[in-house]
């Protein structure tokens, strides 16, 4: 069995050629580690739908990092992940209070409203793509007790979020408050939820339940997996409805082993931080490269691997030519997003910084 | 990396010591060639949600496959399959008719129904877990028209069943005939479709849409695969609705190329066929060896990679003690039910019929 | 004003023409105090959606007729009643289970699954319509707790059922024993719960709640209303899910004093006990009459209001040819199906007993 | 039979006190004439489930009030009309374009979303409760095709919207242009769909189908009839579908003729167009007579039976204080909404004319 072999030295992320996708993390591949933990786990028999060891290890992880028993249900999306969160803590009368630009609200063809039953999505603003407190205060009271409105029922934020922010312990817990007082649960979509935790530097535990996290989708794909989820349950008397809602939803897998590897490996060693370290100074280099430039404005600093910056039109041109890619004019004309993942290296962001330093009319200051 | 040190000379399933697991073959892992294909896969970025080449190259090995254009969709397991294939073909007031012993009316926790949205299985009994001729024509008629009833509206039936049994080629063109006379779409859940396909030593074409179905489960997980399967269109017009099926059901990956790369490895030089023979035969040395016992009563010949038998009770004890495993009692006293797999060796077979020697009060003819 | 031009003395049902119709009750319009008694409650101004006098006092009727507080909820129809009973008591991945041959299962379209978010019906025989204790206790502990499996979640019977026959207060009693133990809800279909407690002669709260009921459908349409149903809550804990969820199925009246008015005038002056007599006693009246024939088999004796009998195939087509209306064949050759209602009169009874014995072929003993 | 009794000389409506409700059209009774044709339907027995004469009847009436063939399905509410036309023009991963003011928005319960398997209602905004046109088109062209997003599938409009006023033939004809070019189907939710039409002076036809409209909730209930809708399908071709979903939704009534005479005897002699008038012209009426008032400004001019107004502090809170009934502070603080009805009488406006005359603090011009 040869794995390895074209690629021996040269672990997936650093190939000669420079990466030159910056549309998204997940255009990045897996970690070695994890692959070499799904290879590891075929051996022999298993029992299946996650009666296996690895799956039990995974959830034993889960209780220690999160420091407190939790139950944990794996899936392979975080669409899956989301969905099958927000039915839990949502009936079909229900209304998930939710930022307008989430992925739960856009980016996921309606998958709440299939998971819950025909819930409804209720967008509440607020600025850099977070949920603003007021607004939530307001909207968590809004028709409660009227029947011909749905009902709030739990508030889902992102974290880090779509635009790359992130939601402070602080601000996660006054929104905890807000759910506690409300009787709304507190759902939170955890896609980039390492970048987010490195960003911090606080614990898991103090990110989410100690700030009144309920449900937690534990995002591992953009950083480094192929394609695993956790769902991490801190009310743990969840865990049975979603048992049944994973199974009918097609997302329970008979060779289970697989995917837990994933997890199992995204969390060893620390690897989960250390790629998630990995993506956000990336974002950071790109940043420091880019302000450089007198015709380029960054946009804010980006707290997690997400950066946004609005660059001349003809720049745009130039680099999207060159094999670059990323999205433009989606946030404004001008306005790219540049996003970094585990995989991105130094001589990636380095190659792009040096692209644009080469594309005409744009000089260095 | 090192992905294969301690099974570097014995791949998965050649372990050792005799494996002991005759439950079900999701129990088996994966074949070596396609956990190295997830591994090869690993190199560089990919776009994401299936437009990388893998994907691609695996829809084109698809329409080879079935002589004809076909439109394939991949998810991660049997149950979305089949659940989404059934949603393309049923209104939420239309009725699936099936074997009251179908996998999509018992084991799915109501998965086609929560798909479809809501629609109704109607059972359509038969010997040997296969829909009866006779019973079908007239489920088919049934209250067509009848406002108060649900709608007939599509058929579906297991190839293999779930009970090993094989429809030939004859059996279920029967059926997609009166699928068209009565405007009924034909899905066909193959879970183990490769099992089937080599026992009746026919073409997939001939056993799929020459026969009248319109949307298959290709089943890949229980013949050797982690964890994928494909939707396999030949009516390609519900291609569109499908994949807004698939994204709003969490089943599409943004990291395609991991899932897409399992069903290449698959298809390649015949693994899919030679795994599925594998199984096939060991179920029949099994049978083979079984029969010499005189208080063992093979029930009927395995065209898969089923067996059922009747043991004494004393002796069912005796080999669940010893750490095989198996279903009992589920379908009669006594009965048993012995399921192999790819993995699944002489030597694992041997075992089991030495240890069957050995047990007290059994003797071979 | 003049409503009553044209039948002053003739109140419906009374015409002079005998009435030919014996296939359902539901060819019967209403009684004459429902049709007043909405009349009567169009006057002035009233409170939308309930929260009027006439509902007030529909609710409390209700209470004081099952001897304990209940919660009401007032519908259109028996399927919305029954659906919207279900959802209350059955997850999504639940099970209700009822009769093969019940309303739910057979002639609501599948509403039930569409209210419940796709639950499924599973069948429980027994003898008469009636679903069998032994056959139940099965069905209750099957495959809980594997989530594979839809979980057994609430019982549901008719009372009276579809056949006509009638629960004794022991046998639901059993029922809600079985389902106690199984922690299973139950819920009466009670489309025609005024026929089956006046062939009982015990109280409502003996045929409900005391027996184990936990949701009831309490029907009137079929026995003297326009179209009203009551859902009759002794779990009161559910009545705040179900008004979002009735509001939500479009079954929320805004000038609610026209529907609560129907089930006003029914309950007042036990008209509900004595249309429900009526419809009974001329049930009884037929079978008496029919039994006189030879050429007839009277199958059983009717509990409610409806009879089975065997007849020749001749005298069905000579009876249909006049313009009689019932089922016949459906439930074996022969057979036909008669149903009186609380508008059939002697009268239209004797008419049909004078045209079967004008009839060729066949003579009284 | 005596319906007629304590109100022989003085119909519903016509009271000696004056009516006091302004808060909404759904606070009125019905039209003496409906009351009446529901006594008349009830008649001897009649085919159930919409095979009755009358049913057919009106079906007819609504081909010639359309100048065309038109399917017609009867339901009891306006929530059951609304939330069946989008399930017919709406699949589960499709949305809904609508007004965020919307009846189907906001008040409903989630019923769209219920009944269209749970699709996404998606707000586009406009002055006045109307949907704008450039909104609209931007809207319309949204994500079209891309997997991750629900795909515009319909545009719902209110006629007459929820703040009472009016789209111009014109106006719906531009939406019905924009909807032929992005394939979207156009639901009108008639309501006060006679408000509307008399405030055009147009002909039904003009403000449906030759504009564009493909399914019509034609609202009866607000304008004098107890509880009954028609939906009316310019696309007869989704009159099939939706049989089976009104029956699966507990919308299909056995006694149908009671609901369709109610129907009939509003179309018949203009009723519907007369009731409408004056609930038109006392919207007017009141309109003139605040005008008078320096205190209070009133907002616009009802274009059909709707009319907002700024009142002082102390004269609302005088108002309630005698009994009168209406909604504040909800469009702004100050702002009053006044809902007439057929049933308002000028007595009644004119009460409450003097009531604000006598009201401290606020004098005529």
């Amino acid at each position: 069995m040869q794995l390895t072999a074209n690629h021996e030295h040269m672990p997936p992320g650093h190939e000669t050629r420079p990466a030159l996708g910056f549309s998204s993390d997940n255009i990045a591949g897996a970690s070695p580690e994890v692959i070499e933990a799904i290879a590891a786990s075929n051996v022999g028999q298993a029992a299946p739908y996650g009666a296996d060891e690895i799956t039990a290890r995974v959830e034993r992880k889960f209780s220690e990092l999160f420091e407190r028993e939790v139950s944990v249900l794996l899936v392979p999306t975080g669409t899956a992940a989301n969905a099958l969160c927000l039915a839990a803590v949502t009936p079909p009368w229900g209304s998930v209070l939710c930022h307008p630009s989430s992925h739960v609200n856009n980016d996921e063809c309606g998958a709440p409203e299939f998971f819950t039953g025909a819930a409804k999505l209720v967008p509440v603003d607020g600025p850099s793509a977070k949920i603003g407190i007021e607004a939530l205060r307001a909207a968590a009271r809004m028709k409660v007790g009227d029947v011909h409105s749905v009902q709030p029922s739990c508030v889902s934020i992102t974290q880090a979020t779509e635009v790359g922010s992130v939601y402070s312990v602080d601000e996660i817990a006054a929104i905890g408050d807000v759910c506690k007082s409300a009787s709304l649960r507190l759902h939170m979509d955890g896609s980039r939820f390492a970048n987010a935790l490195v960003a911090l530097g606080c614990t898991p535990a103090e990110m989410t339940w100690k700030a009144g996290v309920d449900a937690l989708s534990f995002g591992a794909t953009k950083n480094g997996v192929p394609a695993a989820e956790a769902i991490v349950l801190f009310d743990t008397a969840l865990a049975r409805e979603l048992a049944f809602r994973r199974k009918r939803a097609g997302h329970l897998f008979s060779k289970m082993r697989f995917l837990s590897a994933q997890i199992d490996a995204y969390l060893r060693d620390d690897l989960w931080l250390r790629n998630a370290r990995q993506a956000n100074a990336m974002a950071r280099r790109l940043m420091l490269g880019l302000q450089a430039f007198t015709c380029i404005e960054v946009q804010g600093e980006p707290q997690a691997n997400i950066l946004f910056c609005r660059l001349p039109s003809a720049l745009i041109d130039a680099l999207l030519a060159q094999g670059f890619t990323f999205y433009r004019d989606r946030w404004g004309p001008g306005v790219v997003r540049l996003v970094t993942s585990f995989a991105t290296t130094s001589a990636d962001v380095d190659h792009f910084l040096d692209s644009v330093r080469r594309a005409v009319g744009c000089n260095s200051q």
